[in-house]
């Protein structure tokens, strides 16, 4: 391990799948009790009467050595006989859901109504998993992400999988979040003194990143520890590993760059992004990058395998405090 | 077909597996404008937040020719990745159920949720399964069949499936029945001037057939309009075909047998059944229904094969009003 130390603590911030990559190798150099990884849920939402939330899910599977890696969502080997049954009845089929899949959203689904917050569900479904290491959403408080688009305003789920990110995005708003409170575990987790690091994985700014970091209290509680907040660019070679980022960015009028991604952060969250790190095919960029006032270092981002991951996790824990 | 009038009307009255059986042989033999199937509701219940209907599902598959003829519920060919993956998170798995079979639960209880009636939801889903025939729900309020034994008193599907019928009953209810309504399609078949016969299919006396007739109105319409009733006996050689008819017999203090059945139906709606079907291995037990004044075929009740349950049900169809 990087980081023997058993006082050290690690805090990742993941949306879904590439963020889950990340997470996965961290949790191969951190032990449980080192290393909190919490979830976006501005995803989540109600469809066919389930609560399911696709970012937690992601992180689970990924930890659990369940997720389905061809596709990047969903479980490996899943079967779809439920999806196919429910077509016949005219019910929405466009979010695919396999049938181990339903089973998450069907016991998530009935705890909530018995009363647990999803942080408590969350640890119950990860207990049933056999995760060792905590994941937390970030906020128990429901927190609703719609994108605005030249043409209208859309849920994120209706955006990202019913119409494929083909709207061409305006802003995006996070409904609830000015009333929102980060949920209990990650509170404890900002609140730790041997806190040392901070990983933004490499996950959509916008729509994954940004609304974890906009939890009332979350960046000033960052900002106040003065704990290495480091971020892993999902765009390389201006191109997105994984989903709608740097359309999104195109779409915003930004340039299509990792450095983008950095000025964004810089600009939304000021001093308290410290490190960046970027893919060796954007090398060139190192400069400009340090340029923003970050500690930046160039290296592999793009995980293919498990050891990518591992060596990427690695590398991030190079910006911890007392490193 | 044994009855060739476009005027003739048929309604039969179902449980689960056994009525549905017969309920198929009707439908090889009528149009779906000469048979009605009003299936039982009272085993339905609320389950992991879905809406179960147990024996509508048990006709809707069997008419749709989707049904596992082997365990007689369910879907042939079904999986349970749904279920095995549900069993990780401590949830109740004891209902067994399938991926496919988890559609139609999701597509009801969605529809019902939209404020549709059971009835408008059934035919959606008969619809979507390509079923001609119109299948019923005896009525779309609430009812619920609650098993007395002689320890504590159970909702039936934890009597029926979670405790595999191992208590000792003394007795049912219905709860919610005093307040209900047969549902419009079923008052509409029995207000049918061209009703020419109703079939009581071989189900479970107790908790499948009972709950329909004693549903208010029901017997009281059928009285007026004197139409002839028959009733397939469940009980053959003194054994249930399926399901626990016989054990509650005993268990009630009744004798097993098909003319008990006969004497039950006598007791409790008087003159309104007019003709009895029993097996026969049972041919010595005619004498006895005939002299409870029922019209008394004896002939192969045993359904195994598609034949046999269209002979059966040409056997019914002897019975009807000008024959």
């Amino acid at each position: 391990m990087t980081n023997s130390s058993d006082n050290f603590r690690c805090l990742a911030l993941s949306g879904g799948v590439g963020g889950a990559k990340l997470a996965l190798g961290l949790s191969k150099v951190l032990s449980p009790d080192q290393l909190t990884v919490i979830a976006n849920t501005g995803d989540d939402f109600d469809h066919l009467g389930f609560h399911i939330c696709p970012d937690l899910d992601t992180v689970m599977y990924t930890l659990a050595d369940l997720s389905n890696k061809d596709v990047g969502w969903g479980q490996e080997g899943e079967t779809w006989h439920f999806l196919e049954a429910l077509q016949r009845f005219e019910e929405e089929t466009w979010f695919k859901l396999g049938d181990r899949d339903l089973a998450t959203h069907v016991a998530r689904t009935v705890k909530l109504g018995q009363g647990r917050t999803l942080s408590e569900v969350t640890r119950e479904l990860c207990h049933g998993l056999s995760i060792d290491h905590p994941i937390i959403p970030m906020s128990d408080d429901t927190i609703s992400t719609v994108v605005h688009t030249d043409s209208e305003t859309l849920s994120f789920q209706h955006y990202f999988v019913r119409d494929r990110c083909e709207p061409v995005v305006t802003g995006f708003d996070f409904e609830g979040i000015e009333d929102a409170k980060p949920s209990p575990g990650f509170e404890q987790a900002l609140d730790d003194p041997n806190l040392g690091l901070i990983v933004i994985c490499p996950s959509n700014p916008f729509v994954s990143v940004d609304p974890i970091l906009l939890v009332p209290g979350v960046k000033e509680r960052i900002a106040e520890r003065k704990v290495p907040m480091v971020a892993v660019s999902p765009i390389v070679s201006g191109l997105a590993i994984k989903g709608p980022a740097a359309k999104m960015m195109k779409e915003l009028g930004m340039p299509q760059s990792a450095t983008a991604v950095a000025e964004h952060y810089v600009a939304k969250y000021g001093e308290i992004l410290t490190g960046f790190i970027i893919d060796e095919q954007d090398r060139e960029l190192a400069t400009l990058a340090q340029s923003l006032g970050l500690e930046t270092i160039v290296t592999n981002t793009v995980m293919v395998t498990l050891q990518d991951r591992i060596n990427l996790a690695n590398e991030s824990l190079k910006f911890a405090k007392g490193k």
